[in-house]
């Protein structure tokens, strides 16, 4: 596998140095990074292939991100769901890890649960069961588990040069509510219940049929697109067309804190979209096939052999952006907002990004 | 299902309450409570369930239960397995949910995972993929997956008047480091890597062909006597031959520590050996099987109708021990050591126990 760039990415190489530490299932289908949930063969079935998935909210809850229990229940549910929508799977359920401070009372507890629920409800999906815990620090973990059909599994690799990539709906909402809550901008800016991304389980599984890899945006867009060039060790040509990209809420909230749009796309807190490529042959068979069930994937641009994201700008110019240096100061330092956006006016500046 | 007794338990309500949120998915096979791992129905597979568990290791660190990194790893794969091996089930692997605070340095992230990757290697089951944080406490969780044969799942429930009992190994590990910790004897009494409990994977795959019910005692060795007795709304006689059902260690540790032997059975912190029943007329070929794995159960006592705990004391006399105010004590106030204590000597003089 082409992983030369993987390791200028600080969280690559700290996933990298923790999972030396372990022995790999022979019956794992593919390598570390390369999926979003773990696809593993079945003995005596030669078909499917089980997903399995772990994810925790803690961190989140800790800097101030979600206020809501309502939030922090739909996003443990939906984080999980969506690492198997972009494997392609069939859900089975999820199990949850639920640990909370006594402090926590049981009008939180309630509503927690029924933001869980509700999660679950719309995805058509159900809690398989779980554990729940008294701990100092809150915390919950999602676990998910599913089928994929085997010729239709979905990874992070396998695009080709001129593949067209596609985003499953606008993004930068988990980005939006991130600056609203880091530089406590008054929460009528984007109120935190229009933070409600949803695991694409539905569109994956028509995806599944057409894609030749395919990721989750919970990193935000712009990260998504640098983990899966550095994976496939491609590029990619993308219209920086954030019109398009992001939702108008998120395209709204720029305007009146007079943030760069980019940034929405740029940031660390991502939503639950699928970014994913397809054969140019089969591109209009998907959106056939999309459109008969309702789903109007986003085209965002065509895969290169340069193995940079270029980004095509309004007046025609074009810029590669290397997201490494955003990506690392996220991973050392997410917590120094000054920082953070000044090293994105930064990038901007240099970009020719507005 | 027989539950009156049910929600007499504190844990019981309190998981009830939570689980009155959601609703249950139809391809559950069993009811809350009834099972250590969920089991689920597969499409298309009519020969196998998926059994899926989660678990997180948290209040057992704060607590100050275990120092070394490396039992904190091994636990967590553990304690996972173990609900599968409760189950009946071939293991897939485990995802795992790692969040540390920043303070850990690489030393303690090396035993940890060290931890992990012996207790993976001991049972021959791999470390699937997982996720990384950053929290400010510490927080660990498994979700193990595995398979099981339909015709041969194991569940809490199913056990008839006089089934035998038995328990697959030797008790009373995780009750002797508990008291060590809590009440601050020194290391020597107890050390802490005599606190390697296993997962009896491959003994649930063979109790499986044999038993009518079986549960892990991962909350102590009569706490789960107790819930198996509320699910099953049947009872145990059991011989209080604490040299037969204490590990040698715990025994010594009780002389030592002049702590009566009950305790080590009693309290909230287990181990994770399989407590099942077996029908009487399948006694005999099951324990020649076993024999043939080199696997020698403990024959702890009988099943019967009235639905108490009797213990068979050594002069012959019995008490029928109600565990359920030391259940609720310990969920209440598990903190306070010495109420604990008071309680636990309490009980011991009403029920004759030394």
């Amino acid at each position: 596998m082409p992983m030369k760039n993987m390791e200028k990415i600080l969280e690559n190489r700290e996933i990298n140095s923790w999972i030396r530490n372990f022995s790999r299932s022979p019956h794992q289908i593919h390598e570390p990074h390369q999926a979003d949930a773990e696809l593993i063969e079945i003995k005596g079935d030669d078909s499917h292939l089980l997903a399995v998935t772990i994810d925790t909210i803690s961190d989140e809850i800790t800097a101030g991100l979600y206020h809501d229990p309502f939030t922090m229940g739909w996003v443990t549910v939906m984080s999980s769901f969506s690492d198997l929508a972009a494997v392609g799977a069939d859900p089975v359920g999820i199990v949850t890890a639920v640990s909370l401070e006594l402090k926590r009372d049981e009008k939180f507890r309630e509503s927690l649960a029924s933001g869980m629920a509700e999660a679950c409800r719309q995805l058509g999906v159900f809690i398989l069961g779980g554990d729940i815990n008294t701990t100092q620090t809150i915390s919950l973990t999602g676990c998910a588990v599913g089928f994929v059909p085997r010729n239709e599994k979905m990874v992070r690799v396998g695009c080709q040069v001129g593949d067209v990539v596609f985003l499953s709906g606008t993004a930068g909402w988990g980005n939006a509510l991130g600056l609203v809550r880091l530089s406590k901008l008054p929460e009528e800016y984007f109120p935190e219940e229009l933070y409600r991304p949803r695991a694409r389980i539905k569109e994956g599984q028509l995806i599944r049929r057409y894609a030749t890899c395919c990721m989750d945006s919970s990193d935000g867009l712009l990260i998504t697109l640098d983990q899966l060039l550095r994976l496939n060790n491609l590029g990619f040509v993308v219209e920086a067309d954030w019109k398009k990209i992001l939702a108008p809420d998120v395209y709204i909230l720029c305007e009146r804190a007079a943030i760069p749009r980019w940034f929405m796309a740029a940031g660390i807190h991502g939503e639950f979209e699928l970014v994913f490529t397809v054969p140019s042959e089969k591109v209009q068979p998907f959106l056939q096939a999309a459109k008969d069930i309702g789903f109007l994937p986003i085209e965002l641009g065509v895969v290169q052999r340069k193995a940079e994201l270029t980004l095509v700008l309004p007046a025609g110019k074009k810029a590669d952006i290397d997201m490494a240096p955003l990506r690392n100061l996220w991973a050392s330092g997410g917590s120094d907002l000054d920082r953070l956006m000044q090293e994105h006016y930064a990038c901007g500046r240099k970009w020719g990004l507005e």
